[in-house]
């Protein structure tokens, strides 16, 4: 891509609102545009970034043995009257009649018309266990929406449901979705701290929370750092390892304020071990058996030839917010770095341009075109501007690589970069390497 | 996957309003579940479907050289106040008021959003011609959502901006868009006929729409035959190529009901060659000029040193509906056969299973296995059932080939069955080699 052709309007005033790096930084780079209060348009470059994010989300979902399928925003009031939660819900439901006077709403969760689906297709123990998800936009009409896509009101989310003859099994679920969250972090680059939760509008008799650390988060954590020494590698997937693998992090101490306990944590953590930092949630689950079946009558027979309610676990990630919260953690000093499997270009390419001499921007070209056949995805910098200010530019736009075409390249050796490492003077064969890794 | 994993609830008792053959079939084979009226779900087996038609889509649009990104489903009444479509639109818009009593509407289309995003993000020729899209859920509040898919509220649609500094490079934008739209159904294997359009109101004066033909399709068509003989390999993507090639498809008579005129039809088609057929509207294309951006003054800057309204066009296409259109063109005498660019799975394995023999259901397995290493999307019907019940539900679900283990497999060779045509006794490495074709 050329940056010249790249829809990416960067803004230079910013709203006096956008209080927070991530924020800032996808209003100042043009990743988002707000639309109106709480709504954003995604332009290229976050669209990018966001649609990378959502896929790997899609491959854990599918590598633990979760259907994908698909929900529709607009749903009918009547199974949320059935469930019982639609006056519970308050004013943060987007509610909505149709020409028909038919009372719909904006689902800003999916409970209800999951249940109402199973209830509806699937009849026998035979079909379980099963878990399925969706990620789709939601709306939840926060009274201040704000810091950006971190609390926004139309938002991009995975959503995934478990059904299981028995609190038994429905733990073995619970406990593939643990891990399939973890290793989803983890590709995102992202240091993720599972913790007990409360339950809270959802319900239910287990929880936890996923937050990642950045010392710009919304809420306070304190933690063993042992819990970093939990190694992932070490569980198999099979239901005793995977069992294993969560008690094994819930060993650790790790809380919320909310939960926070002075005596308590001093008393569980080696004043050494102990660490006081700020995280944002990503990710919540939850386990609450027949919270909803049982208000809607979702019964599967039983091998032994009974009748009994479903049990169910819900599990969230916010795909948007993500985007929000990897800034949160990967922007610092005025740098951002994007983890290569998010990033919006595998590459940028950064040629000085001046008007008596575009030897540089043949040269930029043509390592473009010769990336290109590669399947390396490159954005050329073909904007005439001197190279501090495109060195800043880059700065923001992040990409974690650069090929500097400037006063240090010679012939067919380059100045390659990664962000926030030391410069080298590479041939192309050699970024070629360094960038396939 | 195994068929008796797979959330595929087969509904025998159809409802009194699926009229229509997609419908029907999309409800026998558990692609979709309506929700509420004209809202649908799309259960795994039709989300697996649809999201191949979206991705050959986003690659045809990404060729021609369009940037992906998203505008969100609610928007603010205010910019359709300002275009004068606030009114204009009628009961159709769904109309919504946030806790603050704002006006919002769930976006039916973008013009007036997508224009705003530009006038605030391009201020120059430089930067033109653009070409920007998304794939997003838009509704449509029907008086009377019917045919399933066909005619929904909640719909999933891909629809494209082009803007460019004068009519003339607007015109090429519109070829660009009239080429990746042949393109992009070829793919799907539909024939489609480009058909200058009506532009309604969308507004503006040079429109298309393509129409693919199916017998149950709700528009007649009256075309010339020869028009199938232009060739859209015989075009390169170059502009006075691509002119060419929308003035060839312009030159041969094709029409829908509302424009046909027997006199002029028996004037310009030779009896020989006219087509009198069904249709079904999946694409419509639009050139409207500054319909939308004198209203909302999108000005850019012009080579001259001027500002001038930048000239747009609009192209959509049915995402959703596509699905409903290839079964109408695709399911023919109670079967039917998927294109194999967008089937669900690429095969299935039907072994016949008795209660005292599971060797067909280990082959079966093994085959699978082998399949999947081979990154082959095979379905193994591990269901229980006879044969005869297996086949009739098979010619539903569609997948185009199929490796039955029954009387006729022998030792390491299988049956082996493109639909709709005769079966072939053939071992797994044939089997495999027909499928990579």
């Amino acid at each position: 891509m050329l940056l010249s052709k790249l829809l990416i309007p960067i803004t230079k005033d910013l709203p006096a609102d956008a209080k927070i790096k991530s924020h800032q930084l996808m209003l100042r780079t043009g990743m988002i545009r707000q639309s109106s209060a709480g709504i954003y348009s995604w332009l290229p470059l976050g669209f990018k970034v966001m649609k990378k994010i959502e896929q790997i989300v899609r491959e854990e979902q599918n590598k633990i043995g979760a259907q994908e399928m698909l929900m529709p925003t607009i749903q009918s009031a009547d199974i949320w009257k059935e469930s019982g939660r639609y006056d519970d819900y308050g004013e943060e439901m987007l509610r909505i009649k149709d020409r028909q006077g038919r009372e719909m709403l904006y689902g800003p969760t999916n409970e209800e018309l999951i249940t109402e689906i199973f209830r509806s297709s699937v009849k026998s123990y035979k079909s379980l266990p099963q878990m399925l998800y969706h990620i789709q936009w939601k709306f939840r009409d926060e009274v201040r929406p704000r810091f950006g896509v971190m609390r926004c009101r139309e938002f991009f989310m995975k959503d995934a449901y478990s059904f299981d003859t028995d609190e038994n099994s429905a733990k073995k679920s619970y406990n593939k979705m643990f891990f399939a969250y973890l290793n989803t972090f983890k590709r995102l680059d992202l240091q993720a701290i599972p913790m007990a939760a409360d339950t809270g509008p959802i319900g239910g008799d287990l929880s936890h929370e996923f937050v990642i650390l950045a010392e710009t988060g919304e809420s306070k954590i304190y933690a063993d750092k042992k819990i970093f020494e939990v190694n992932l590698k070490n569980f198999k997937f099979d239901d005793k390892s995977l069992e294993k693998m969560r008690k094994d992090f819930s060993s650790f101490y790790a809380v919320t304020d909310d939960k926070y306990k002075k005596d308590e944590f001093d008393k569980n953590v080696n004043k050494s071990n102990q660490i006081i930092t700020k995280g944002i949630e990503v990710g919540h689950i939850f386990y609450f058996g027949d919270k909803y079946s049982k208000p809607l009558n979702c019964f599967v027979d039983t091998k032994e030839g009974k009748k009994d309610l479903v049990k169910m676990g819900s599990y969230g990630i916010g795909v948007s917010r993500l985007v929000g919260a990897i800034i949160e953690a990967k922007y610092n000093n005025e740098i951002m770095k994007w983890p290569k499997a998010v990033s919006p270009f595998d590459v940028v390419i950064i040629p000085s341009i001046s008007k008596n001499n575009n030897e540089n921007m043949v040269k930029a070209s043509k390592i473009y075109d010769e990336l290109k056949k590669q399947n390396v995805d490159a954005l050329l910098d073909d904007v005439d501007e001197n190279m501090s200010i495109k060195f800043k530019k880059h700065d923001l736009i992040g990409v974690p690589f650069q090929i500097i075409l400037g006063s240090k390249s010679k012939e067919n050796k380059f100045e390659f970069k990664e962000v926030n490492q030391e410069a080298k003077i590479l041939s192309l064969e050699e970024i070629k390497r360094k960038l396939k890794k």
